[in-house]
């Protein structure tokens, strides 16, 4: 039977601009990209904070993928807004404005009634809540861990402390070099694995992903995508469909995680296809499953 | 049967500078990577111009690997020469010098014994002189074409007049949307398609490969490698492992296609762990099988 998972992270109000249209104050972050692709998947608990501006019609998107909010506080003052622009190539956000609002004070309280997870995704958020986090629950069967260059720039001693307590570790390139202080990356994944976590996913955008697992390794390529609209939230929505997956099947092994791997990195493709949630939070179980298997047929080869 | 293998391309003397040392006046040139790395699955004719400084201890590497250089004309003058430098990235090659010399003049002329040749490879020159190849020979089973920036921006009536004669486009990411002046890799392929050849396949360097072959797509990630010392001539290898596999096993379809395209990223991933041919040059057969086996283990996950 499929497990829990809990998600702590941000819901934010995205503006967005790429080359092929814009769109204002949709609903984004981190937590919400997560929870819905893994929706399709698993039940989701979710923990973060909005202010008293967050509408109702937000609320809906929660409700209609079955996503648990009883640890969605909403607090006096205004949601967490982001602003980015994206070129031509589509591949890195420029951040135009960040208001962290609410967010400033987010101090994560995991209900008691989530207290049993047995799958636990710290999004990207300052490392010390992180670990706060872990300090709330009871042990879970899997920890998987997402931060991002101004964390592993500004906190590395935190973020190196948390990373102690967590088993799957899923950060991309740049910060995998960053966090191990080494340019190859299979030498920094070792030694990102001597600082804890047995198995470390590398996001490397339209490149695909690389797994390393113990000694083994994994890749698999992005799906070639002949439309893609926007990346906001790609890494979150391969995050999603990679755990919701994993606690779907609940089998933690080598063969379960390249599978996860894949459901990961369809619903990543997905996302990108339309604005903000648009296709992502529209999609059926069969379409999530015949994505899948266009990917065993761009991918296999015969020995 | 294995089938012979044409190639027209450069022979050159580099000079190579890496953050992990440096080489003077070493063997090199697209058509030198190519013909050893496909040398390993089938003979190889070489149609080339060196000068009279090219020495014998050159002349033994082709020797060793029963390299056919009936078609490697010496004329007076310097051989072609070229000087570059790599950061910590090893993405791209920084050029400090280029001396064409000999190959200024260059006008491959095709033995007449090389006029049956089933498989032919045309290593990146002038593409006036790639199609003049190919008015020089009988229809051949499969032509290969490799091209860099320099002749798509400069040459491109010629270039597009050329691979109308073309099977397979053997080009990087950015030539692949220069030449179809089109960001989108997937409808950047099929504007190629639509200009003669059937089959692209597109190098990403350490992110590995994607082959357009008709409507079918195929991805494989590079070799994941602890030690990469320098990166030049891996697209010529990758070219040279493919082609000498697909004329190894003579068969041409989508299956053969696939299991080539891993011999090509077999031969790059060797040729990037040592300095110049070094590495390249020295294995057998057993060690090129052994990682396409590697290979399998990287890429295979389970429907």
């Amino acid at each position: 039977m499929s497990a829990s998972i809990l998600v702590v992270g941000s819901v934010a109000f995205d503006s967005l601009k790429t080359p092929f249209g814009e769109a204002e104050e949709i609903l984004g972050g981190s937590a919400t990209y997560f929870s819905v692709a893994a929706s399709y998947f698993s039940p989701i608990r979710l923990v973060a904070v909005v202010g008293s501006d967050f509408p109702d019609k937000h609320r809906e998107v929660f409700r209609k993928h079955h996503i648990d909010t009883g640890g969605l506080v909403q607090v006096e003052g205004k949601t967490f807004r982001w602003k980015g622009e994206y070129g031509y190539d589509l591949n890195e956000a420029r951040t135009l404005d960040t208001q962290l609002n609410v967010f400033e004070k987010f101090k994560p309280v995991i209900p008691k009634s989530y207290h049993d997870s047995d799958y636990v995704f710290l999004g990207n958020i300052d490392p010390e809540l992180q670990l706060s986090v872990l300090e709330q629950i009871r042990r879970p069967r899997i920890v998987a861990f997402d931060s991002m260059n101004f964390w592993i720039r500004g906190k590395l001693e935190a973020v190196k402390k948390t990373i102690r307590h967590v088993d799957i570790l899923i950060i991309n390139d740049a910060e995998t070099r960053m966090l191990a202080n080494e340019p190859n990356l299979v030498r920094a994944a070792k030694r990102i694995q001597e600082m804890g976590p047995k198995t470390l996913i590398v996001k490397r955008g339209e490149y695909g992903v690389l797994m390393f697992n113990g000694t083994s390794v994994f890749g698999a390529p992005a799906f070639p995508l002949e439309n893609v609209y926007d990346p906001t939230g790609a890494g979150d929505s391969f995050a999603g469909g990679f755990m919701g997956a994993l606690a779907q099947f609940n089998e933690i092994d080598e063969r379960a995680f390249r599978r996860c791997i894949i459901f990961g990195s369809v619903m990543a493709s997905f996302n990108v296809e339309q604005f903000g949630l648009q296709r992502l939070s529209s999609l059926d179980r069969k379409q999530i499953d015949d994505r899948f298997c266009e990917f065993k047929a761009l991918t296999h080869f015969d020995v």
